[in-house]
């Protein structure tokens, strides 16, 4: 392949609230072509969908405080957190990973509290991140006639890495893990262990043309049709590798 | 920020052998301007730089041995590993992950079999990536009077997810971190944690370019202008976490 790759900030989205068609708003604000690949941050998807929760109202019960105790961590986010989990990874040194109802592994469940419209007010993952992205794709299908492919992203940490990189939580459209092992590599001989994560480079890639404190929460990958799938394939939970093969939990 | 990323391939490198100047072939095959970002995956630097091994020549020792007995791997590969490696993270269902010599945390050093000449030889990491990497730049420099900045690559596999994501492992010209923490989000409260790994997310962005079976190990990211820099920075070894802020060795 040749043909060059662009990475294409949508522009000129209203804010979003509980119960707004992404979709619509995407296709609205911008021409998508067949074979884009719309990547749409979480926390836009979790306000559509109300996915947000007031600190002021959570009540925490006793894990919550004798972890926010040790984390030094506010009582109430813990226990948002906990409510978001189905089992506690790490909680050392002020982090609290969890993996989330959901099947993620991450800080803090995934609850954020930046970028939202009032303090006090955190956003949580969506309750199926891969149905949210059928739903955005076939909203866009119903407003402009394309299906574009659809990732919703998020930026996690990483265990020996600092920084965060966006990830991919939900998808629709394209196969989130491409296969190459068994294909022969440039000298003729198979190439082993090459299975790649191309919904989380594409979610990495749309991070790169996101201002932060701009709220621009979308981009369009152009250039990478041949991956767009009519259906919507198996979703980025085809991601998560199985507990019995993991050996970091 | 509306100005779209491009990501272009290039075509046209020559196989590279030891002894080669990169930055002079990849100056030679393609135009490059300023503020372009030059990726190129860490196989195409070894060979150049000589980093390869023959593992019939490699003479396994008894933790070599005893390791490659549990794990079902190839003893002297398993010796390679060693030799490049600090420390074993984990040696459990037929993986082996080691901290490198130059403190990357991957599955066998980061020892790779896959797109070599011969039958038999292994490519090693870079002995410094960001050495590399600086030595990349100044060849281009030289020989076009532009100073993209360069990262180095690698696809490693993570805890968790499934899949590899490619990531930097040496880079030169821009800040791997990019720190949004402090700035204000858009409703004026601080961003906290947010802290980008601006050099991974330009690998994994390379790497949807590359066509792995075709010998494709450059891209160019066109349109970061504003994230290079004069001078090389602190390089992709900042990306560490110090292993006293890590949950997961």
């Amino acid at each position: 392949m040749s043909i060059p790759l662009s990475v294409v900030p949508v522009v000129g989205l209203p804010e979003v609230t509980e119960g707004d068609r992404l979709g619509e708003l995407v296709a609205g604000a911008t021409p998508l072509e067949p074979g884009d690949v719309l990547v749409i941050s979480q926390k836009v998807v979790s306000k559509a969908e109300g996915r947000v929760r007031r600190l002021a109202e959570v009540e925490p019960g006793s894990e919550a405080r004798e972890l926010a105790s040790r984390l030094d961590k506010d009582p109430a986010l813990v226990q948002a957190v906990l409510d978001e989990s189905r089992s506690v990874i790490r909680a050392e040194q002020g982090v609290l990973i969890t993996e989330t109802n959901t099947g993620w592994i991450c800080a803090n469940a995934g609850i954020d509290a930046s970028n939202v419209p009032e303090e006090g007010i955190v956003t949580l993952l969506p309750l199926d991140p891969d149905a949210s992205a059928q739903r955005i794709r076939s909203e866009i299908r119903r407003a402009s006639g394309n299906a574009p492919a659809v990732v919703i992203s998020d930026s996690f940490g990483r265990p020996w890495r600092l920084g965060q990189v966006d990830v991919a939580i939900g998808c629709a459209g394209l196969s989130p893990l491409e296969d190459w092992r068994g294909r022969p590599d440039r000298s003729g001989r198979e190439l082993t262990a090459t299975l790649v994560a191309l919904a989380d480079e594409l979610a990495a890639a749309a991070d790169l043309v996101r201002d932060k404190d701009a709220g621009m929460p979308t981009a369009i990958v152009r250039g990478l049709g041949e991956r767009v799938r009519g259906d919507d394939g198996p979703g980025a939970a085809s991601i998560q590798r199985p507990s019995n093969d993991d050996l970091f939990r």
